[in-house]
Protein backbone atom coordinates (compact mmCIF):
# COMPACT_ATOMS: atom_id res chain seq x y z
CA UNK A 1 0.00 0.00 0.00
CA UNK A 2 1.53 3.40 -0.76
CA UNK A 3 1.30 6.61 1.30
CA UNK A 4 0.53 9.19 -0.73
CA UNK A 5 0.92 12.23 2.41
CA UNK A 6 3.61 12.81 5.07
CA UNK A 7 3.50 9.38 7.77
CA UNK A 8 2.41 10.81 11.01
CA UNK A 9 6.32 10.48 12.38
CA UNK A 10 7.78 13.35 10.54
CA UNK A 11 4.29 15.12 10.56
CA UNK A 12 4.06 14.83 14.28
CA UNK A 13 8.11 15.68 14.77
CA UNK A 14 6.96 18.79 12.65
CA UNK A 15 4.79 19.66 15.00
CA UNK A 16 6.41 19.55 18.31
CA UNK A 17 8.46 22.02 16.70
CA UNK A 18 6.52 24.51 14.90
CA UNK A 19 2.86 23.45 15.86
CA UNK A 20 2.25 26.33 18.37
CA UNK A 21 0.44 28.98 17.91
CA UNK A 22 3.44 31.71 19.07
CA UNK A 23 6.33 29.55 17.63
CA UNK A 24 4.01 29.80 14.27
CA UNK A 25 3.39 33.99 14.49
CA UNK A 26 7.33 34.89 15.68
CA UNK A 27 8.17 32.76 13.25
CA UNK A 28 6.26 34.70 10.14
CA UNK A 29 7.23 37.75 11.97
CA UNK A 30 10.85 36.76 11.59
CA UNK A 31 10.56 36.49 7.47
CA UNK A 32 11.59 39.35 6.33
CA UNK A 33 14.73 40.80 8.40
CA UNK A 34 16.28 40.57 11.81
CA UNK A 35 14.52 42.30 14.61
CA UNK A 36 14.99 43.65 18.01
CA UNK A 37 13.05 41.97 21.05
CA UNK A 38 11.22 45.68 20.95
CA UNK A 39 10.20 45.50 17.48
CA UNK A 40 9.18 41.77 17.40
CA UNK A 41 6.89 42.58 20.33
CA UNK A 42 5.64 45.22 18.95
CA UNK A 43 4.70 43.33 15.76
CA UNK A 44 3.30 39.99 17.26
CA UNK A 45 1.51 41.48 19.78
CA UNK A 46 2.86 39.10 22.57
CA UNK A 47 4.20 39.98 25.61
CA UNK A 48 7.48 39.99 26.85
CA UNK A 49 6.87 36.92 28.74
CA UNK A 50 5.62 35.24 25.99
CA UNK A 51 7.60 36.21 23.30
CA UNK A 52 11.17 35.62 25.80
CA UNK A 53 9.92 31.88 26.03
CA UNK A 54 9.27 31.37 22.45
CA UNK A 55 12.38 33.08 21.46
CA UNK A 56 14.83 30.99 23.42
CA UNK A 57 12.76 27.87 22.40
CA UNK A 58 13.02 28.91 18.54
CA UNK A 59 16.93 29.26 19.20
CA UNK A 60 17.07 25.77 20.99
CA UNK A 61 15.58 24.12 17.90
CA UNK A 62 18.07 26.14 15.67
CA UNK A 63 15.50 27.75 14.25
CA UNK A 64 16.56 31.44 14.74
CA UNK A 65 19.68 32.92 15.45
CA UNK A 66 20.39 36.00 18.40
CA UNK A 67 23.03 38.25 17.70
CA UNK A 68 24.59 41.26 20.50
CA UNK A 69 25.24 44.10 18.84
CA UNK A 70 27.91 45.52 21.40
CA UNK A 71 28.83 48.97 19.86
CA UNK A 72 26.12 51.81 20.37
CA UNK A 73 22.64 51.80 19.88
CA UNK A 74 23.87 48.10 22.18
CA UNK A 75 20.95 45.98 21.11
CA UNK A 76 19.84 41.94 20.92
CA UNK A 77 18.87 41.14 17.49
CA UNK A 78 17.11 38.09 16.38
CA UNK A 79 16.74 36.47 13.05
CA UNK A 80 16.21 33.48 11.17
CA UNK A 81 18.51 30.25 10.22
CA UNK A 82 18.59 28.51 7.02
CA UNK A 83 15.79 26.14 8.89
CA UNK A 84 13.88 28.78 9.58
CA UNK A 85 13.60 30.82 6.72
CA UNK A 86 12.83 27.44 4.68
CA UNK A 87 9.30 27.87 6.44
CA UNK A 88 8.54 30.88 4.17
CA UNK A 89 6.72 28.26 1.78
CA UNK A 90 4.60 27.11 4.75
CA UNK A 91 3.88 30.51 5.52
CA UNK A 92 2.72 31.59 2.11
CA UNK A 93 0.14 28.50 1.44
CA UNK A 94 -1.18 29.44 5.25
CA UNK A 95 -1.38 33.38 3.76
CA UNK A 96 -3.06 31.57 0.65
CA UNK A 97 -5.50 29.48 2.80
CA UNK A 98 -6.49 32.47 5.31
CA UNK A 99 -7.15 35.14 2.41
CA UNK A 100 -9.80 32.75 1.16
CA UNK A 101 -11.65 31.47 4.05
CA UNK A 102 -11.10 33.44 6.69
CA UNK A 103 -12.42 37.05 6.99
CA UNK A 104 -9.52 39.70 7.88
CA UNK B 1 5.82 50.75 2.39
CA UNK B 2 4.84 47.56 0.94
CA UNK B 3 4.40 44.49 3.15
CA UNK B 4 5.53 41.48 1.42
CA UNK B 5 4.79 38.75 3.90
CA UNK B 6 1.24 38.34 5.17
CA UNK B 7 0.23 40.64 8.63
CA UNK B 8 0.09 39.38 11.90
CA UNK B 9 -3.60 39.81 12.18
CA UNK B 10 -4.45 36.72 8.77
CA UNK B 11 -1.48 34.93 10.43
CA UNK B 12 -2.84 35.19 13.93
CA UNK B 13 -5.78 34.50 13.02
CA UNK B 14 -4.92 31.26 11.35
CA UNK B 15 -2.49 30.10 14.53
CA UNK B 16 -5.37 30.49 16.62
CA UNK B 17 -7.37 27.72 14.38
CA UNK B 18 -4.55 25.56 13.36
CA UNK B 19 -1.54 26.11 15.91
CA UNK B 20 -1.60 23.65 17.58
CA UNK B 21 0.00 20.32 17.41
CA UNK B 22 -2.67 17.87 18.01
CA UNK B 23 -5.11 19.63 15.70
CA UNK B 24 -2.43 19.53 12.60
CA UNK B 25 -1.81 15.89 13.00
CA UNK B 26 -5.67 15.15 13.09
CA UNK B 27 -5.99 17.93 9.76
CA UNK B 28 -3.19 16.04 8.31
CA UNK B 29 -4.44 12.52 9.17
CA UNK B 30 -8.10 13.23 7.99
CA UNK B 31 -6.01 14.26 3.84
CA UNK B 32 -6.56 11.41 2.58
CA UNK B 33 -9.99 9.97 3.35
CA UNK B 34 -13.02 9.77 6.08
CA UNK B 35 -11.91 7.74 9.24
CA UNK B 36 -13.20 6.63 11.48
CA UNK B 37 -12.29 7.90 15.91
CA UNK B 38 -10.36 4.59 15.93
CA UNK B 39 -8.72 4.82 12.82
CA UNK B 40 -7.38 7.66 13.78
CA UNK B 41 -6.70 7.21 17.34
CA UNK B 42 -4.29 4.81 15.65
CA UNK B 43 -2.83 6.50 13.16
CA UNK B 44 -2.48 10.11 15.23
CA UNK B 45 -1.40 7.75 18.08
CA UNK B 46 -3.28 10.71 20.37
CA UNK B 47 -5.40 9.41 23.40
CA UNK B 48 -9.12 9.00 23.27
CA UNK B 49 -9.49 11.78 25.55
CA UNK B 50 -7.50 14.62 23.49
CA UNK B 51 -8.65 12.93 20.09
CA UNK B 52 -12.29 13.74 21.30
CA UNK B 53 -11.11 17.18 22.33
CA UNK B 54 -9.66 18.01 19.12
CA UNK B 55 -11.88 16.92 16.96
CA UNK B 56 -14.96 18.82 18.61
CA UNK B 57 -12.95 21.97 18.18
CA UNK B 58 -12.18 20.86 14.14
CA UNK B 59 -16.19 20.53 13.77
CA UNK B 60 -16.56 23.68 15.81
CA UNK B 61 -14.39 25.67 13.02
CA UNK B 62 -15.80 24.28 10.34
CA UNK B 63 -12.94 22.13 9.09
CA UNK B 64 -13.88 18.67 9.95
CA UNK B 65 -17.52 16.81 9.13
CA UNK B 66 -19.14 14.08 11.36
CA UNK B 67 -21.17 11.59 9.98
CA UNK B 68 -22.88 8.91 12.01
CA UNK B 69 -23.47 5.51 9.64
CA UNK B 70 -26.86 4.00 11.11
CA UNK B 71 -26.81 1.45 9.23
CA UNK B 72 -24.82 -1.75 10.85
CA UNK B 73 -22.00 -1.11 11.25
CA UNK B 74 -22.88 1.34 12.98
CA UNK B 75 -20.03 3.87 13.21
CA UNK B 76 -18.83 7.48 13.28
CA UNK B 77 -17.16 8.65 10.20
CA UNK B 78 -14.74 12.25 10.06
CA UNK B 79 -13.83 13.71 7.06
CA UNK B 80 -12.43 17.30 5.96
CA UNK B 81 -14.70 19.97 5.12
CA UNK B 82 -13.24 21.97 1.69
CA UNK B 83 -12.01 24.44 4.63
CA UNK B 84 -10.34 21.80 6.10
CA UNK B 85 -9.18 19.95 2.63
CA UNK B 86 -7.25 23.42 1.40
CA UNK B 87 -4.97 22.88 4.32
CA UNK B 88 -3.05 20.27 1.78
CA UNK B 89 -0.72 22.35 0.10
CA UNK B 90 0.20 23.44 4.28
CA UNK B 91 0.92 20.18 4.84
CA UNK B 92 2.86 19.44 1.81
CA UNK B 93 5.51 22.08 2.44
CA UNK B 94 5.31 21.23 5.61
CA UNK B 95 6.87 17.73 4.98
CA UNK B 96 8.44 19.41 2.14
CA UNK B 97 10.85 20.86 5.08
CA UNK B 98 10.65 18.17 7.54
CA UNK B 99 12.44 15.93 4.91
CA UNK B 100 14.90 18.18 4.71
CA UNK B 101 15.58 19.47 8.67
CA UNK B 102 14.33 16.16 10.58
CA UNK B 103 16.14 13.04 10.99
CA UNK B 104 12.92 10.25 10.86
Amino acid sequence: MTEQKPGPCSIIKSFDIIGSKWRLVVLNDLQGSEKRFNELKRSTEASSRTLSRVLKELVSEGLVEKRVEKESPIATYYSLTQKGRELFPVFEEVDNWAEKWLET
